[in-house]
């Protein structure tokens, strides 16, 4: 027969740490003190198992009610007290608690075991009437509340009024008659709401918490909670039921809270706070100033000897952090609670480091103890914690970092900003790559709309600027050039901070603390880089973030987009004058300007870069990006011809119209783009070629050594390959035999739509490599317009978990990534060596990084702010696979 | 050492039939005649491997100029005859002959072994000065032009100036004195152009002809028509070199061409025609007209005899209609070519039908003997061949079948003319969804843009309807409403009849013949359908297509878009109310004036059907397909504002063009349609099922046998399937309650992006039939929109063979077959009896049909009028297999 009630107490318990499934991490925990002989109040805990077996059939299993009955009387003598015991009454809590936290979703009831009778064994056995009737009234308005489902607001009601009438703030001016009449009046309530008198036998109140909390599992807030942070349903809580201890019986009781290790810091140092002659909820009440832990040694010096050596014990026995909950009863030191101890990213880097150095841990358990998400943190400005600010409004955490500036809401605006040397946020309703110059120049872009991948999203990311996206919050009027929000007009010239990694809007400039790259931390990656296989490099299309991405530990470019490099000021009417031209040799004038550009691009790129392979890949987008909007041209014509206004202006218009007629599409991601565009326009391949030869060409006559990765885009069939690589060897020949220099390079592939990865053994007999680029490739593996379905049904699609994460943001590996591994065995079977990464954003979310591992890639790519996130991803991949 | 010259000659051939790789078709079937004891010129055949290796090496291979002296030879001991022998010279003609027949393409030289010796040994021979002279200045002329590329039209000017002087009007009226003086002119052109004199040594022309005609091969017209015939280009051609037999010798001599059956209407009776003292090339000059082949029986019975058995013993040796060459010179009967017939498909039909009753062929072989396409047109009006007609424009024959009618430029005219009882043909630049009404009662549709599969060419399909797309040829003024094709301008209420089966455009009204489902026809779809295992269904979204694709033989409804029956004049408004709703109570309430009308449509469908089933897909475009463009309803507020004209109108539209602005997507193809639509309004799939099953208990109780088969669209993920099989089968036992009947139906899905095949085996746990929409798969595997691919890149792709097909016209077997197959088996693994069929355009075309059969599919579902076209590729699945 299952068993249902672990028992603990008296130095022995059923139940240990590696049981936490079962016990939920409260019981394990209480259970795995009791054994390791430290002072818990005794108790039992009612597995998880019966919550499931109750959410799943409706009912409790029928062996329960005897275990539990046992259970009781074992601790009524383990405390040597009893239920209904007029002189020496049993109190207990009843507490939820899950295998993963949920602080605060579930129900708690305290002091349970109190009616009209056992409160005057309380009192006699604490000497302390006030304290017994404030424990009663207590009681049954959180039993009430949790238990008898009546409204909380009706029991506050008296307290309030009775306070009022007597001019009294705080809940402790009360005195023991006005608590005497507030517990009569509260049992009213009961009887009126429920028809019958407040339930006064114990075990029948237990036996109702003990329901009420298991059924808590499934409250709104508990759903809410579980959705949010991906806990399975069907994990369900354990209850746990243990004897009442209190703080709060006079000068030599107190209770409080307190953390081994400096959870901001890291330092080595106890850390915490407690009350002399306190509750529990006394110290989060905010009613009376707790004093800090050290403090105690002062006031109580041997239960705090008795505290400081059994964190210690615990710290070691958990070898880690621990966050630990006392009361010191009557000079009896009890230990409620101890868990892991949450910490900032900081803390977490220093406390790995510092137990390396104690050798209370290895370093791959180190590297185990840091999430790579958490140190992205570390890496970007953060506002200062000690700033008193309030968010005027809240988007999404796009791209994270500070950003303070003048608002403008336009992109040449910004860039006019920047010229005149002042600092400037760029605020639009959504960016597209028209915006790129400005976003370029700005402190941080904030957005109205789109999601965490929208277009501004990603090059923010890319760029490393900080960005608050789809920030519905705030209304944009970029005509007017102001927005409302939090009912304020914020006007052009008005300065505003953002965070982007917090998602917060504020009014004003406000304090930041710069990122320390601390000595622990570099420690930490360097650690990581020594058990990684894969390699990490950096998504960057300019010398400035290839420089960035070094300094972080890239060990090359995985991705330049070239096409951010003509949407340039100076280069987007050359670009412009290049598509409207109507013969290839006008193309060719155009092209032949934009070449000396695109050169002094590259040899930017390869310079910052000198010695690591840089992947440049051919130009991606469709050709009517570059071009104003079919609709704006339209209506600006419409409303000349209406006016009969500007002939020379219209006949411009009427041309300019049938060109992006002409190039406009009805589904431009799977459009005239990528090789497709080198296919149709070979000149614009081999202009790019001639480029990336020639700058790697002048490198290495100054002694330098570029090494050039030229990657084709969106090939779906090997004899697009085929073509763009013959134009590119043809142009290498070329240069290399003008320039009297050769230059080592390679030609590869991006690996984006389905039916590359499913003929990927055919293209790598032609492909020097592969690069998966996960953001199309999810795109087109699920036929999800990015662009459309993040606001239109993905979201409600996470929130329905019909998806576990959205694909853009968390690799699919189901679908995406079965493509993935198929792609790279069938091209290693063709070509044994293959180079293989990924350029998605993908490449820096850790659980994709894991993921790239397995399946044996070369490297990742991603954007610089992420490398050391994606180094440590990478050694986490090792150690926990 | 390789083998490179054949003999044939004397009743012994070196060659064979079998070697039509090696020989070319010409070379094997002259092989293959000698050697079954056909009278056919002596020769040599010099192998195809000559031509490739020509091509690959730039020159010869060594042993082959010793290999021609040596047949050369042989050939003059089989003639008795010599190259210049004065006395009784050999002359010989060099043909071009590859392995699949393209006539007229390669070059020829005939007469050769001709010079001023020589020809009086001719004129000896024969007796005919002015038949000598003739063709010297023919050979001389011939040789010039092909093996010296002296522009042809220099010897042309001189024969017109001669003919002019004297007054002529044919070339045969010239007298052996001019013709002398022609053939000295010609020789003076020859050493003016080349700066020497006409080569006659007749083994130095033989050698120059020889590599002209493998040189031909790399001819613009020759690598022209291999692409568009699809010919590999490194078959090459082999080259004939075969003795003249000259047929203008007398009366007793003639030269013909005939089929042994009639190749228009199958008929078994010989049919051809010939001239009496003439020469192959005077029967197609039409300077005389030839006699029916019966009349030879008159003319000269004894060869009329010989040549009818021949005809028999060649039929009966290569088991099929022969396409027959003869030349009888002086009284002796020569065969100078049997080849397979060509044949209309009717014939094709009659022939096999008559060549199993006489127990020629086994019904397989005559399956076999009928291309699936071809049979496609006997299904479908055409232009009578009589009729005297010369087209004005050419575009895609889009959808077969003949349309004639008052051109109309809108679709709500054709709804007028339909009213008024006129026939219209509707033309459009191109068509949208918005055009569905005016489609469904034109006679047939003409646009300017668009490939073989856009909105026009899909939805003409479907319905049957004949359709010539992409006719660039033709300007469209949809304003103007008129069209300009060959400098002509026809509009409005002008008469035009279109072939969609040639994508021929004629002006007025042109004869047309019915098409005949004739007994021979039906008895052969009879054998397909004994011989075939997959199912044949047809695509179909109302009554009428559905009781026609029943008469062509479907087994039921494997799509049936329910879209298609929103875009009605009665039912857009309604679908717009339903849009535009701003909550649930408003959007209920559209829906439930839907519901009646859909209830109706599926009672028609499955009605139509009874017995067989019917698979409705959900509701499946974006929802702003249904509502005007944004671009369309901005420019008429800017219009209305900028005239500050009625503002009621500007009010509407602000409203309007907000939600259109709400639903518009970057990509709608990946946006929000399929299944993301019911699982974001689930209320529309509860309609859809509620009017499936109430329509389906309703024939229920009629009596008859209703088999509803609900598909999910563009399935993603197992849970979007649930999610929506979930409202289907609530909705059925809620009907089935009410209604107090039941009736059996299965729910499925679409398998149309990729991540559907790739995790298959999950959706077959809860899915009970897959269907393949190819359409959308191949959009997603290639990342290619069908919309933007074929006007912009598609085309050329095809054109340079980067792709050997049109993916959206011929299923991908690499890309998209190899996720059809993977899905099949993971499906098939989760649930062995898991049915499957496809329901893209590809269902219907011949080799993607036959890929089904080997991908294991249950049914292939096509529109209706390709259904017979699937059943015969069906068995030809089997029978080639």
């Amino acid at each position: 027969m299952t068993k249902y009630v672990y028992s603990f107490g008296e130095g022995k318990a059923e139940g240990s740490s590696g049981m936490r499934p079962l016990l939920g991490g409260k019981g394990a925990d209480l259970a795995e003190m009791t054994n390791i002989g430290i002072n818990v109040p005794s108790g039992f805990t009612i597995s998880t198992e019966v919550c499931t077996y109750y959410w799943e059939k409706g009912r409790y299993p029928k062996s329960l009610e005897e275990e539990r009955e046992k259970a009781v009387s074992k601790l009524e003598r383990a405390m040597g007290k009893g239920f209904s015991d007029r002189e020496n009454p049993l109190l207990v809590s009843v507490r939820s608690g899950a295998a993963i936290s949920m602080p605060g979703m579930m129900d708690t009831v305290l002091n349970l075991g109190l009616n009209d009778k056992t409160l005057l064994g309380l009192i006699k056995q604490t000497g302390n009437e006030r304290m017994a009737y404030d424990a009663y009234r207590r009681f049954i308005q959180m039993f009430s509340d949790v238990v008898l489902e009546i409204d909380s607001e009706k029991f506050e009601e008296i307290l309030s009024e009775k306070k009022k009438r007597l001019g009294l703030k705080y809940d402790n001016e009360l005195s023991v008659d006005d608590l005497k009449d507030i517990v009569r009046k509260f049992k009213e309530i009961v009887r009126k709401e429920k028809e019958e008198s407040f339930p006064d036998d114990p075990k029948k109140q237990l036996e109702m918490s003990i329901d009420a909390v298991f059924k808590s599992w499934g409250n709104k807030r508990a759903i809410e909670y579980r959705r949010l942070n991906k806990i399975p349903d069907d994990l369900g809580t354990a209850v746990n039921v243990q004897a009442m201890v209190f703080g709060n019986m006079g000068k030599n009781s107190g209770t409080g809270v307190a953390f081994t290790r400096n959870p901001s810091t890291g330092e080595n140092k106890l850390y915490g706070e407690y009350l002399i002659d306190a509750q529990g909820e006394d110290v989060v009440a905010g009613i009376r100033t707790p004093s800090p832990i050290a403090k105690l040694a002062e006031e109580m010096p041997k239960s705090y000897a008795q505290f400081s050596e059994i964190t210690q014990i615990l710290e070691k026995h958990y070898l880690d952090v621990q966050d630990i909950e006392f009361t010191i009863e009557n000079s009896i030191l009890y230990i409620l609670q101890t868990r892991r101890g949450k910490r900032t990213a900081q803390a977490a880097v220093k406390i790995a480091v510092d137990m390396v150095k104690e050798k209370l841990i290895t370093k791959e358990e180190a590297l185990k103890r840091i999430e790579p998400n958490q140190i992205d943190r570390l890496l970007h400005p953060q506002i200062d914690p000690k700033a008193k600010v309030k968010a005027i409004a809240q988007g999404l955490a796009a791209s994270p970092g500070v950003g303070c500036g003048e608002v403008v809401f336009c992109a040449d605006d910004a860039v006019t900003a920047s010229k005149e040397g002042r600092k400037s946020l760029l605020i639009r309703r959504e960016t597209s790559p028209d915006d790129i110059h400005g976003m370029a120049v700005a402190e941080g872009i904030l957005t109205s709309r789109g999601g965490m991948t929208s277009h501004a999203a990603v090059v923010a990311r890319g760029m490393g600027k900080p960005c608050v996206a789809g920030c519905e919050a705030i209304e944009v009027s970029e005509k007017k050039k102001e927005f409302i929000a939090s009912g304020k007009k914020i006007q052009e010239g008005d300065v505003v901070t953002i965070d982007g990694g917090s998602g917060n809007v504020y009014l004003g400039k406000v304090a930041v603390v710069e990122p320390k790259i601390t000595d622990e931390f570099a420690l930490i990656l360097k650690w990581a880089d020594t058990k990684r296989r894969l390699g990490v490099r950096a998504n960057a299309d300019d010398p400035e973030s290839a420089k960035k991405a070094r300094e972080f530990g890239a060990e090359g470019i995985g991705l330049c987009r070239t096409e951010h490099m003509f949407f340039g000021k100076d280069r987007l009417p050359i670009m412009k004058e290049m598509i409207m031209a109507d013969d290839l040799p006008e193309r060719k004038k155009a092209l032949n300007k934009l070449l000396p550009m695109q050169r002094e691009d590259f040899i930017g790129m390869l310079r910052a870069m000198d010695g690591l392979p840089v992947t440049i890949r051919f130009l991606d987008p469709p050709l009517h990006e570059f071009l104003p909007s079919h609709e704006e041209l339209n209506i600006e014509l419409a409303t000349l011809k209406l006016q009969d206004k500007n002939p020379k202006r219209q006949k411009e218009l009427d041309e300019l119209i049938n060109k992006v007629a002409s190039l406009r599409e009805v589904n431009p991601m799977l459009g005239h783009r990528g090789c497709r565009l080198g296919i149709i326009y070979p000149e614009i391949s081999e202009m790019q070629a001639q480029a990336v030869f020639e700058a790697s060409c002048i490198l290495k006559k100054e002694g330098l050594n570029p090494i050039p990765e030229v990657m084709i885009p969106l090939v779906s069939d090997v004899k697009e390959f085929i073509n763009q690589k013959k134009i590119v060897d043809e142009k290498a020949s070329e240069v290399f035999e003008k320039e009297c220099v050769k230059v080592a390079y390679k030609v590869g592939t991006m690996i984006e739509v389905p039916r590359a990865a499913l003929t990927a053994g055919k293209i790598a007999e032609y492909a020097e490599f592969f690069s998966f680029g996960t953001n199309d490739l999810t795109q087109t593996t699920f036929g999800f317009s990015r662009d459309d379905a993040e606001g239109k049904f993905l979201h409600k699609y996470v929130e329905d978990k019909i998806l576990k994460e959205n694909p853009f943001e968390v690799l699919d590996q189901e679908g995406v990534g079965e493509l993935i591994k198929m792609a790279v065995k069938q091209g290693r079977i063709t070509k044994p060596d293959l180079k293989v990464g990924i350029c998605g954003e993908h490449g820096g979310e850790p659980s994709s990084v894991i993921f790239c591992d397995g399946a044996d890639l070369n490297y990742v790519s991603c954007s610089p702010y992420r490398v050391p996130v994606a180094r440590l991803a990478a050694a986490h991949a090792r150690i926990k696979g």
